[in-house]
């Protein structure tokens, strides 16, 4: 049973702060082993790879078989139920249309001085997706990463994904098929961060690594960073449901279950003005538990991190909402709009009673990646942004040169760098 | 004597790829230190504080005196060279209207379906501005940091700026009160990085923390990332230059010591399709070197890492800019412009003979904080979107809902995820 806080009481303050404060991921200190296995893949290549793919991933490979063929692809998207297809189609061409919306556009303009400026934007070059294998290995969330790529014109997206025991979902081969991704390994864990970084005789050296991966792969990325870019280290999943007392208790109970099956240490929080209808919430939860698939899982989740807080008016809850900054914010009550208008920090916003989260996971559109652990205070989700990068221009003719001279010079001098002031001096025969 | 390489011989590409890859930064390993610091200051707050500026900046500081108070800036303020202060209003003024231009725009939208779409941005609430102390404390730097931070509407801007010895550059206040930042504490290295993430009693944390830093600083960000936002992690400063031979030498000089005065590890390179021009600049750049305060600095850089590159045509030259990255480009021919649309990777490209990169280093208004060490691959300079964040936004009602089910239960049950199915399928009682 999830805890509860009542606003109105003494100690709340003092238990809200302790809440904020909980720790949901024991994270091993697996960095010297990482550090190794990046030495290891930089100094001799494919052979580690294939070492390590044998002993982690109990998977026999060579050169040869490290990348998955176009036969591969077929046969997956052949043997795949039409329906699941039709819906990754249609959950792509949300994305993507979504997300060609944040596009950034190219400045050029000169000032009063005539001085011109600008900022550019383009591509990177390449990019490496890294999917899970196993029971977290999505396809949902190969579109989430790949789509937003290619609709920035990054021209090689790589995808690498292991396969333990031999073993792929094919619907991540699908996903990439659809996506656009065909150079995919079956490679995973520190060994492909660091192939994906550094390059082998076979994988080669990508400019940015982005996808979420476990403690091995999250440590590797945190190492790759420099020598490429990465995106966000995803923590476990969290949704705050902001609901009253006109909602129907099973509907928010399944709510807070579906984000609770994800992991056990996912968090579900739930914030009403009503007592009554939060204690009918908890029966409700407890009830739909023995009929879930991963119910231990959510079991465990919603026992060790879900939480209950009663607030006298859900008005008053924006504040608790930006402290607690969630991945995913749901508001089920009439004045959602005019509430999410005053949330500053949400990684997701989720309006009204038919806004379920669920449908941002898969065909909303907007992107699934988002920030958790509190980061939505200082970061965004996944977007297009992430797969472009801004150059900026300045071009001053000598008139401008001359306007602008006399203060670099200055401030060049007050910083002790003549050879700065030199340079723009030099050219006014100063 | 900077190196030479010639496009032209065949060792070309062994020689420019080894190039490539030469470190210019020996990192010390300062992570168990620092580690160490912020776990200190974690627990004893002030105290620790006080206790490392002692240690380390030979400087006694109380609870009270931790934070710098109005007399002081006051002080700078009456104190300093009004020609400085001058162009140091030019300079802010110059930076806040180009970084007006970066503000970006929220969205909302209906899409064919009616389900509603939108990404909205918010200023970070707090940002931390770490300035380092000594030689390296520039105002500049303070404007460059600050000023964006300010364009984006974050409410509460912090400096923490080292005073070893009790010493202070006053023309960092300055620019700190010209930048609106009135909250600045006299504290540096990873003690201030900590007393910024997790907060003392005096200092109040933050939500972000920018700003370049020494190898204590650097390692300091990285481990309370997470915690706290960073931005990126600042190497040493590089400057490429493509000239053609009809320059002043003199100029292209001035302008690769302009850059190696910065620090030994800084790295100047000159792209030519001319030889004698390059044996020209060569000699100009020995000849400047034994009239700068810094030459010493300057000739440790241009000897160790600084090159000159010999194309049979500049327009060949994009390639090569491109996988050098450079954090400035300085193209100094006529058909600069033409070079410059076909360039990708690159801080910021400077065009033409009349604009000197240290225009951009001080009052051009673009921002001088830029990816090093080939990161202009994957990212991008410091600009106001450092400093927003976005929440994406979902709204459908039951119409929506029912158009999009289908499509997200079959991915959800695809997925093994029955609560996500449930948490859809419940609305409409399917």
């Amino acid at each position: 049973m999830a805890i509860t806080l009542d606003a109105q009481t003494a100690d709340f303050e003092t238990r809200f702060a302790a809440f904020l404060e909980t720790k949901r991921e024991v994270s091993d200190d697996v960095d010297q082993t990482v550090r190794d296995i990046i030495a290891d893949v930089r100094t001799r290549g494919d052979e580690a790879l294939i070492d390590y793919t044998k002993r982690f991933d109990r998977n026999s490979l060579s050169a040869e078989t490290l990348r998955i063929g176009e036969a591969e692809f077929d046969a997956a998207l052949a043997a795949a139920d039409p329906e699941t297809v039709k819906a990754l189609e249609l959950a792509r061409d949300r994305i993507s249309a979504h997300h060609l919306r944040q596009l950034p556009a190219d400045d050029r303009y000169a000032d009063a001085l005539g001085v011109e400026l600008g900022s550019r934007w383009t591509p990177v070059e390449s990019v490496g997706l890294y999917v899970p294998g196993g029971t977290a290995s999505y396809p949902s969330s190969v579109l989430m990463n790949a789509v937003p790529a290619q609709v920035a014109g990054v021209e090689r997206v790589v995808m690498a994904v292991p396969a333990p025991d031999g073993v792929l979902n094919p619907l991540v081969l699908v996903a990439a098929r659809l996506a656009g991704v065909s150079e995919v390994y079956r490679v995973g864990g520190a060994q492909a961060i660091a192939a994906l970084a550094y390059g082998t005789q076979t994988v080669g050296a990508v400019a940015k690594i982005v996808g979420p991966g476990n403690a091995y792969v999250a440590a590797a990325k945190r190492q790759v960073f420099g020598k490429v870019g990465i995106d966000m280290i995803a923590g476990p999943s969290e949704v705050l449901i902001v609901a009253d007392g006109d909602n129907d208790p099973e509907w928010i109970a399944a709510d807070l279950l579906a984000q609770a099956e994800h992991d056990t240490a996912a968090q579900s929080i739930l914030v009403t003005d009503d007592a009554a209808f939060a204690a009918a919430v908890e029966a409700a939860v407890a009830s739909q538990l023995t009929r879930l698939k991963r119910g231990e899982t959510a079991a465990a989740s919603w026992r060790d991190f879900g939480a209950v807080i009663l607030v006298p008016s859900l008005d008053g809850a924006v504040a608790l909402a930006d402290r607690i900054a969630p991945e995913h914010l749901e508001l089920a009550f009439d004045a959602a709009e005019a509430f999410a208008a005053r949330v500053r920090n949400a990684g997701a916003i989720f309006i009204g009673r038919h806004t379920p989260e669920v449908i941002g996971d898969y065909v909303g559109g907007s992107n699934h990646v988002l920030p958790t652990a509190r980061s939505a205070r200082f970061s965004s989700g996944l977007s297009v942004l992430d797969f472009v990068k801004r150059t900026s221009i300045l071009k001053l003719g000598s008139e401008q040169l001359r306007a602008l001279a006399p203060a670099a010079i200055a401030l060049a001098e007050a910083e002790g760098l003549d050879g700065h002031a030199r340079s723009v001096a030099i050219r006014l025969n100063m």
